[in-house]
């Protein structure tokens, strides 16, 4: 799977991408990995090209987060129509769904007129052969599309629409596909050794241990070597993974200690 | 400019990237402009690839973080290598840096013997023809190397020794390739208008102050619209970007009122 989070918020340091943070983190739950996230800017050219090289990179799922809505900048289904070479078009589901959403403010006196103004159908015009998904939180509908055996997936970019979306509509699918298997890791933490004698110690347990992925990652100051040790395995039922990360950790506990190294299961405070 | 961040811990939910989010908003207050930031997992291949790629799209500068300690999985240097098709060979300047390092930490009793082993070796491993940057803080030396045009820039994943190495090595160079262009950039906070509403007062504003640019950032909750509404600009000088943000604010202001939306100076708490 690839993430693509389009906005140039996130190319100015103005937003911190906690959208691909949290989707990423999800999908790994539930058991697919995601092999690459890309931010680009609000511009046509740009999305299309990052959904081109994704597409050529044939992973099961694309999703892309922002750009949905009904402003100018709103540019994502546009590049997504210039990647495919289709038209956009509007959609007669998704029309409906973006009309019911501003009768309903309408009749709560939110908004004068539910009126179907330009920038509100914009958000209904999707590429040709596209499926909206229903927005349960929001106003623009998400989209799907097959392209190929890739599901190209268009989410907004306001998080708590983006969340409700891919619990409703994308869960299930990614669920799916990745069938029993599931993502399962620890940390532990270990005070007094440093990364470069660590790093035969891991390369060991790694060789003798050979589905558990083994990364440290460096959380101290000078003078103070402190590591966190990430332990992770991909397994279809948690007590395979139990074990076998059970049994990498005491390995690399044991080569870190007989170098002089004291092992933890919390964090330093 | 381009950002590749390398780091399986990024791609499984685990790390927020900081480091990007970082870098980009220190890029923009020098006034250069991230185009790209590109998330690979710690596979020589995947790094070889996103290397290649954004090489293709010729920006001034592409900047790496992550992967380049002494452990088997920093594999950043081995990436760029294969990207460019030249070898990684022990660099004297570099080796000196790492080797200094391991005495000052011999001297203060941190660890047994200075001993140059296999893994900080490794970390003296550069790319035919690049340059050690000198690392403030950690014991990994950054590199540069200029290939065609585009400075290819690798730093460490650990934020204080990233931003230690980019702000000595890195802010001096970008600064350089900007120029007198600054990034200027300001809010204003909208109630009470919908983000539909909203988007052709944004388009006629932009259309009416060519340097300026504004984006919507829609923050409310169903039924209580509560709108961001950014305003950027590049420009050599704060009196001729504050005279443009300025015209465009009023503007728009206006019309926001005029369609019975409320405009405030500050976020709603």
């Amino acid at each position: 799977m690839e993430i693509i989070s389009i906005g140039n918020e996130l190319l100015i340091g103005k937003t911190l991408n906690t959208n691909a943070y949290w989707m990423a983190k999800r999908a790994t739950s539930l058991g697919i990995m995601v092999k690459r996230i890309t931010i680009v800017s609000d511009d046509v050219d740009e999305i299309a090209n990052a959904v081109c090289e994704a597409l050529q990179r044939k992973p099961r799922f694309i999703i892309t987060t922002g750009g949905l809505g009904p402003t100018f900048d709103d540019k994502t289904l546009e590049g997504i129509a210039k990647a495919l070479n289709i038209k956009l078009e509007v959609n007669e589901k998704a029309l409906k769904m973006v009309r019911e959403k501003y009768e309903a403010f309408a009749k709560a006196g939110r908004i004068e007129k539910a009126e179907l103004t330009p920038p509100r159908v914009k958000m209904a015009k999707l590429p040709k052969n596209s499926e909206p998904l229903p927005n349960p939180v929001g106003t623009a509908p998400a989209m799907i599309i097959d392209v190929h055996k890739t599901f190209l997936i268009a989410l907004p970019g306001v998080p708590s629409e983006m969340e409700a979306i891919f619990e409703q509509s994308v869960a299930p699918l990614l669920g799916k596909e990745a069938g029993e298997n599931m993502f399962f890791e620890t940390s532990i933490y270990a005070d007094d050794v440093m990364e470069s004698v660590l790093a035969p110690l891991i390369d060991q347990t790694m060789h003798d241990n050979s589905y558990v992925y083994i990364k440290s990652h460096p959380k101290g100051e000078e003078g103070k070597p402190h590591m966190e040790i990430h332990f992770s395995t991909t397994a279809k039922d948690s007590k395979t993974a139990k074990d076998r990360l059970g049994k990498a950790i005491i390995q690399l506990s044991e080569l870190i200690e007989k170098n002089g190294g004291k092992v933890k299961a919390k964090k330093r405070s």
